[in-house]
């Protein structure tokens, strides 16, 4: 015996959520069709319009609805020579809030992760050498997670940048090693995006 | 600065799920956008029609797309004169997969909880009573959780059942004090069952 066929359908729905198993499903069902279906209907809309909307910013890949994102589209931040490279779209929210970067981004949504079947092309790092060819960077920060991972994507980008003698920083004090750059505070992130240092192959 | 309009309303929709934060909101977000649009796409659709069509069995008050759940509109069940009382509709399947019982179930959809404001109409105690009027059942077994709020359900039912000379038993054996119905292992629970006794007020 299972529960009716709609229901069980949204608990097994539930379940494509990182991190919710059966249980959690299970009760986050119950939640919203016992005490907020409000808000459940409000989440099929958002979810149905982001999930066909929502596409990639033709320059940085950040997600975005519009061709170019908001950063990408400011007439300040196109004739910018630094480009800030990072992993996740939050890492550009976590930057823009310390001030201290005021260039373009390059998002890479993820990291090289050869076990994983991620190469270079899944990161869009034949559209970062293009602009990288173009001419417009004259500084390229690395800014992905101090994680191994994170280390072997900045050093491949770094030799990519090197065959068009970009000038390469990678962000520095602070950050904590192994740690993930998002949840590091605004203050600790000013200071390792100010304390960057030459990057060197 | 923030996510993009419709990256950002996504984010904002998945925090009415219970359990989820901002990061965790934010995490759901990146992974169906990232990884599985097509499950996005699914629980979309899922929640929308989970949303509008569930609404309670008329009978045992357990969710169902129709008017009777499936175990209300089964021939067997309907004749049966014993009736189980849980608190939620995990606490049924639970029950149901013991195969120790084969009455008819009625679902409080929660407990007593003056401080919530859930009083006994909030519970359908109500819609019960007019059942135990009825003259169908000879026993009531008292299903709720063995917690502080469970007891003092089951207590208030008691009393309720009591003004009309139905039987009543409280599942007893196995299940630990404290915990909830629907973790407890199937044989336990079998146990708690075959094991119920009377309920003295
Ligand atoms: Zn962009
Ligand atoms: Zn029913």
């Amino acid at each position: 015996m299972k529960f009716s066929p709609v229901v069980q359908e949204l608990i097994d729905a539930l379940k494509c959520l990182p991190g919710v198993g059966a249980k959690s499903a299970q009760r986050m069902a119950f939640h919203l069709l016992e005490r907020n279906r409000k808000g459940g209907a409000k989440l099929a809309h958002s979810l149905e319009k982001a999930m066909t909307e929502i596409g990639h910013c033709q320059e940085c890949r950040n997600f975005t609805e519009f061709d170019l994102c908001e950063i990408c589209q400011s007439p300040k931040r196109k004739l910018s020579t630094n480009l800030c490279i990072v992993e996740s779209p939050g890492d550009v929210i976590a930057i823009e809030q310390t001030g201290e970067f005021t260039g373009k981004y390059f998002v890479l949504m993820g990291h090289l992760s050869p076990i994983d079947g991620i190469g270079p092309n899944d990161l869009g790092l034949d559209i970062l050498a293009k602009q990288f060819a173009s001419g417009q960077f004259e500084e390229v920060i690395l800014a992905t997670n101090p994680t191994v991972e994170g280390e072997a994507t900045a050093h491949y980008i770094a030799e990519l940048a090197n065959e068009y003698s970009i000038s390469m920083s990678r962000i520095a004090h602070g950050v904590p090693v192994g740690g993930e750059l998002e949840y590091v505070d605004g203050n600790t992130l000013s200071h390792a995006l100010s304390g960057r240092k030459q990057y060197s192959l």
